[in-house]
């Protein structure tokens, strides 16, 4: 049975993230399923690389389907993407990859970026996709902030205590914050990270951005290992997780 | 009376443009009327800079409103947003400026974007903010183009026949086109433009991103005079109303 490989880009405002999770709110991963349903009459698990959380968008979620029937795979996105309307998710790419290459076990890069609006006025255009946070934010200093972080090291201090993950050591490749007209921008990547790292690094940040924290503050919250001393997780809003790296590429 | 001058941003979409029109659907300028009336009780009418078309955004629309009470700008912008939630309506700043200062009549230079969606999935993240047209296009020739409609023109081949300005002469002062990630992204600048202008200079120059006109059919149809030789309208969901210029900045 053929394994294909998907880049989905979706927009997790209403979803209750990649995951089935509550009963009466859709998943991202249920509506593709059911849209492979419609395309197929076939019942499948779709499988992600980051199981994003509610309200967290993507450019670039890598899954992976195995179906019975031999799609041409340009078939296969176009008829899933057609039973997708009129929801905010698209198949942007769908290839045939190996019987044993897994979405998720098989990623050794992940990268998400973090959106912040930094003005009084609320989000327009940007509106559930932004963390508005109505002030503007120093990005020299969150990018000092944000050097601390990087390497590897014990991440407790900003892992949600809900994470499942065996070890909470990570080895962060890139933090990068870039000031992009009235937004900051935070790009974060890593061989994979721990539940909410993204989004509680940002928090902290901003604590940095606006003053309150100096870059020192952010060492001494990582090395405290202690969730309770590091800043506040980021709403998911301003989240997308942007792409994915295999060793094959 | 004191005058204010609005930067409005807005998501067009499910809007009937900035214009009071069809009874039944809100107007962005109702929006902002009903805003106001909420914040200060006073019925007031707002112009804007550009009247957009149902379905066009803005990043930075211009509009003024004279009331009767003396605001601090910052409070009347902030009231007003306020009351504009949760619709994707905001005032980005707010500013008193001459009892003679007219957001239409002022102003002196006016700057849209318009984007394309040149790939083959449908939008998520940019579902009613790209025209969305499925394939490739190419941006050298297309900006080659663009460059035959620089400059000072009878644009009667680009004008809704619903235009209801005095003259067809327009100057158009910039028509760039630049690739951007899967997009093609096109600015145009000018004084003032006719009615649908940027839409059927953007439809006429996809003709020629397709490869089905050349730079030299776009100067045949501007030479022609004539609506119906010149590309489609491209759809307003596309079009953003970026910005103006004022003779006192």
């Amino acid at each position: 049975m053929p394994r294909y490989r998907m880049i989905v880009e979706y927009e997790g405002t209403g979803y209750s993230g990649w995951q089935r999770q509550q009963a009466g709110v859709l998943s991202i991963q249920e509506a593709i399923e059911r849209a492979i349903l419609a395309s197929g009459q076939e019942e499948a698990t779709v499988h992600a690389c980051g199981r994003t959380d509610a309200g967290v968008h993507a450019r670039g979620q890598v899954a992976h389907v195995t179906l019975a029937k031999n799609w041409p795979p340009f078939k296969l996105m176009e008829a899933v993407n057609f039973h997708l309307k009129p929801q905010p998710i698209a198949l942007l790419d769908v290839s045939i990859v190996p019987d044993d290459w897994h979405a998720r076990f098989s990623c050794i890069g992940r990268w998400y970026r973090y959106r912040i609006l930094c003005r009084r006025a609320p989000p327009a255009l940007d509106k559930g996709r932004v963390w508005s946070v109505g002030y503007k934010l120093d990005p020299n200093a969150m990018q000092a902030g944000a050097d601390r972080l990087l390497g590897r090291h014990d991440f407790t201090s900003f892992r949600a205590s809900l994470c499942q993950a065996d070890s909470p050591i990570r080895t962060l490749d890139r933090l990068e914050v870039r000031a992009v007209e009235d937004e900051i921008q935070i790009t974060a990547a890593a061989r994979s990270f721990l539940h909410h790292q993204v989004r509680n690094m940002v928090g902290t940040l901003a604590l940095v951005g606006q003053g309150k924290w100096t870059p020192d503050d952010v060492t001494r919250a990582l090395e405290a290992r202690n969730r309770s001393v590091a800043g506040p997780t980021a709403p998911a809003e301003g989240l997308y997780f942007m792409g994915a790296v295999y060793p094959e590429e």
